[in-house]
């Protein structure tokens, strides 16, 4: 685990990732236990966060016992996750191939994406299945467990670009196509939004979107908008336009 | 090349990233050849615009010839390139393991950046010598030509943090120091500055920059700041931060 390898203040509880069961003693895994007691040497007696991003709780727990084979905690009541996302954000991925995918849900889930649907288009050249998405979640648990996020975006199993868009959409949500060759810039596209209104991204696979798909997005309601002047690569969108929104948060 | 797929606007020249040399006939090579005519369908008499980024100059192209085994253009004179970025943005990126800092640079080169310094922490396991900065030129390069950028960031060679810090500072440069842990958010940090104000940014290895090194950094002028309220990996925080300095420009 790679997480926050200092000390944490004070104040603020060591967040440590478990797999969280019933109230009472847990014997850590041995990834926990050298992350708890020798990159941050608690003893008995500490207490910590422990927070399962699968299942979006968390629950105080406390050590109370070491020994040379591992650590022992206390775990108190859970509860629901307290580090979350303030703001809904779902990112309309072009499906892209495996790898890029995986990293793109990666990132997606350390810059606060909420939800995450891989969506088929003309240029995608991978056509996940349903059972791929199991992948993903899996992917999105483990980030999630690493960057100290209390819960984990939904991924839902990929769905074709013309179904997506006749999907009814609540009318408060920002749709957003992402679109190099867009007038709008991003920024200009999202001034004045009130922090915490959701946001739909829709971005285009490697090749990106076509002409007509484009169209079809800014008829069923997305606004073509781009960020910055350049062509980014697919895998590249995602974590800027997410940090982008992270960025116009002042808290 | 996949850079963008679709027709040109009628009025945007098809960008085509060549190496420039003199005015006159030029034998387009093969990647150039294959984008211009079979994915464009550009043909004789039809004109396209020539950029160079390792030289950030460019110049008006017109095909003259197409043969079965390839394509010749003339090429007018050169002016320096039109497509760069409005924003003077340093990116100070703790070295990191290769393939990460080769990530990294891609990252940088799309999104804007216009300097980019390795530097050498306490936690880098990297050690770069100077000879490994012509590498991320080439790779600088490669992801200008391909995102269409007219210019490349400059990479200097590695530093060490203690001598980076001691180098004396434009005062009208933000510096950032980007903590995971800062009491102040990113958003908060930049709010208010000029579109075009210089900003460089510091951010640490796999693990972080110490405590130390963070209170060397802000004695020096640096601001501690943090991206959202999770511990993001080094390798997302350059793509996350550009994309927000862009999404916060609305042109």
């Amino acid at each position: 685990m790679s997480v926050d390898r200092r000390d944490p203040k004070p104040q603020t509880l060591l967040r440590v990732p478990l797999a969280l069961g019933k109230i009472g003693l847990l014997t850590l895994p041995d990834d926990a236990a050298t992350y708890v007691t020798r990159v941050h040497r608690l003893g008995v007696g500490d207490r910590f966060l422990a927070f399962d991003p699968g299942q979006a709780i968390e629950a105080d727990a406390e050590i109370v016992a070491l020994s040379r084979k591992g650590a022992t905690a206390r775990i108190d009541a859970t509860r629901p996750a307290s580090r979350r996302p303030t703001r809904r954000v779902t990112l309309l991925q072009g499906s892209c191939k495996g790898d890029k995918m995986d990293a793109i849900v990666r990132d997606a889930t350390e810059l606060g994406a909420t939800t995450i649907i891989p969506v088929i288009t003309e240029r995608s050249i991978a056509r996940p299945d349903a059972a791929r998405a199991d992948r993903w979640r899996r992917i999105a648990v483990e980030a999630a467990r690493q960057c100290g996020r209390g819960d984990v975006p939904r991924v839902e199993e990929p769905v074709a670009l013309a179904a997506l868009l006749a999907r009814s959409r609540a009318p408060e949500v920002i749709a957003i196509c992402l679109d190099p060759r867009a007038e709008r810039a991003l920024g200009a596209a999202l001034a004045g939004i009130a922090g915490d209104r959701e946001v739909s991204f829709l971005v285009g696979p490697e090749g990106g979107l076509s002409d007509e798909e484009i169209a079809e997005a800014t008829r069923a309601g997305y606004a073509p908008a781009r960020l910055g002047s350049l062509v980014l690569r697919t895998e590249t969108v995602c974590a800027a336009v997410l940090g982008g929104l992270l960025l116009t948060s002042v808290s």
